[in-house]
């Protein structure tokens, strides 16, 4: 049963999808809850990354151990492996790899502009050779959305057009321009292959670069199209960490209240606070996963490096009382022993660990929120972290993630 | 309190430590119940190798639930990184790994002879550089017992020499001698050091390469120093499986009924159910997790290469029914796609489920020697698997396990 005519859905696509529960006094911090397909996401709420079809070392139940309540898949890399059309006859991605929460699903612009080569952008879409094969594959709005639909996402993302940073204005306002004509299209595909019947989103992204002007025009454009929600992209492309939190601050206000936020990408665990405070709600990130590939652990003051001789005889746990699986069973001494070693297991239960420590001070976050000194407790939380901070090798992205 | 003087230890240092519970009528093959300091293992029994204190890619959790009663760890990796001090620092090996069921250990004499390089062999022991830096390293009896003592292992193997394959017949001859030297003196250093009073078996180890007479002599030899329990070395060096069994054959016989047989390093499903036939109790093998991190997967009707692309679109599990996690949630297109893109949970999805396989092989042959028709189940079983069974890649030792 159809129900509605399909304008219906046009005009409030996903009516009451998202509930405000509660407003920051000091700051544009909120705390809300998004319903979708597979169930409801309490925010702010971390994403943590499943690029192939996988977080990264962990299996669905390490991650719904963990806390995850939703997590992020990458449209690019589904799309030449294993492709959309295998997914959806295996039953969608949700059974494809055996998670029954919710996805958001990204739409794939930001790697075809940050990982192929021989890029050929026009007003229909952009054509680019796979990383894997070199074969020659076309994105455009249309492409974007069936192949989230044949993936069966909850939350699909517009596609859009990246700059690099830094880039020109002329480039930039190209790129804004470009992104609203795409965003529109993706709107009208969208609801063509009647996803929002399904209780399907999807969120448009504000683009702009690190140009205020550009980033208000654009969220105020992409508002009068009435999303579901809304992204803030083009941040954590190499810019540093002022002009990251500018871009957000130049976006957030300017899109709608009773919206979800959500800001692609990023980040540290300071830096998801600071944007809660600007007004964000949802979060993604390789971090975690990947620097726990690298034998770093994330603890309240700062990211620890297990590669660091002093860990050799500790006997403490990663962070004391933590309350994760390997918090719980195991010490610095044996975890640094498994990534000197490069066992498989090293990345696994550091990336259980990592993905923990944003969850849970994502539940932090929110608790602050129900409780109302949010800011106070966000500002002794940065201090404490950045006090600590140690160096970390900068880690270099793997194409596959 | 150590109650008793030593003396009642030498002369039965585990009294009633193996219970034999039931006895094939079509073979040798045996039921039974081994005591260690971290409880029972029923035998038949299937050991993985956790060679650097880890089963690669799996948690003990996972292990725990694939059915693992007790497991492996290799004394000469251990020894050189992290070493047996930090180990006996933290607590032991189970507490260094969480792993709370028995251990058994390796005397490390198997990798100085196929691993090392520079070996110099003299009675009283072997001077070799270690792979992973060069440095000279001293093993012999009473080094090889000091350091599976800090371990804190359940099981202890004594130290031995293990000629290749093929060698000549004075070569296994000097080989035999020598390994009868040494579990003469590992056997009186393991008293030295008070480890039966701690519950903690030794293993005495039958060399003799595919000579039945030298077999049969050292087998002999060995049952007259009263191990707690004897190990079959030398097998699975490169010799056919006919070769192989013969050897578990002319020395099986020749040690005591009353105490369990441990065939190391072996073997594949068939092989185990034809060994179990010949009397053998206790087996290891990397052959479940090599293979999984190759993408292969055990099955009943042979191991199946997941690279082949005809599971691209195969919504099965690898093994209808089994009820291992792998299996309840993931099908074989989604395990190829994870084996195509090299993502580590391919690895442990496939470790999980062909530690399953082994282990509930092992399971099964205890419930038939229980009913008392194993030798036919058996018959069939590998008929039924070698019918199927496909060609595997071979698949490269790795320095780490």
């Amino acid at each position: 049963m159809r129900g509605p005519p399909r304008i219906t859905h046009w005009i409030m696509p996903v009516a009451g999808h998202f509930e405000l529960l509660a407003s920051d006094s000091q700051s544009a911090a909120r705390r809300g809850r998004l319903r979708t397909a597979h169930g409801l996401v309490e925010t702010p709420a971390f994403m943590p990354v499943g690029t192939q079809g996988t977080v990264k070392a962990v299996t669905p139940a390490q991650l719904r151990e963990a806390g995850a309540q939703i997590i992020l898949g990458n449209t690019y890399h589904l799309n030449l492996r294993p492709g959309p059309e295998l997914i959806r006859e295996l039953g969608g991605l949700h059974a494809f790899m055996a998670w029954d929460r919710p996805i958001l699903t990204d739409s794939g612009g930001f790697q075809v502009f940050s990982l192929t080569k021989l890029r050929k952008i026009t007003d229909e879409g952009v054509t680019f050779r796979s990383h894997l094969d070199g074969a020659e594959v076309f994105l455009g709005p249309r492409k974007c959305m069936e192949i989230q639909a044949a993936l069966g996402t909850d939350i699909a993302m517009v596609l859009d057009e990246c700059p690099p940073w830094p880039a020109k204005a002329a480039d930039v306002r190209q790129a804004v321009a470009r992104t609203l004509r795409w965003a529109k299209a993706c709107r009208e595909a969208w609801h063509d292959l009647e996803q929002p019947e399904k209780g399907r989103h999807l969120f448009g992204i504000v683009q702009g670069s690190n140009l205020p002007d550009l980033r208000r025009e654009c969220a105020e454009a992409l508002s009068a199209l009435d999303f579901p929600g809304y992204a803030i992209g083009g941040v954590s492309v190499g810019e540093p960490e002022a002009e990251m939190l500018a871009a957000v601050q130049a976006s957030a206000p300017h899109l709608p209240q009773d919206k979800p936020r959500y800001v692609m990408g990023v980040g540290t665990p300071p830096q998801l606070l600071k944007m809660i405070g600007l007004g964000a709600d949802m979060f993604d990130c390789v971090l975690p996963t990947r620097l726990a590939r690298h034998g770093c652990a994330f603890t309240p003051e700062g990211p620890m490096n297990l590669k660091n001789a002093k860990f050799a005889r500790d006997p403490q746990p990663l962070v004391e009382g933590l309350d994760n699986y390997t918090c719980r069973h195991f010490t610095r001494a044996y975890l640094r022993h498994l990534t000197m070693c490069n066992e498989m297991l090293g990345g696994t239960l550091l990336s259980i660990h990592n993905l923990h420590f944003y969850l849970d001070l994502m539940t932090q976050a929110r608790a602050r929120l129900d409780a109302g000194d949010f800011t106070p407790w966000a500002r002794a939380w940065c201090e404490r972290y950045e006090a600590g901070a140690r160096e970390v090798e900068a880690v270099p992205a793997e194409p596959g993630e």
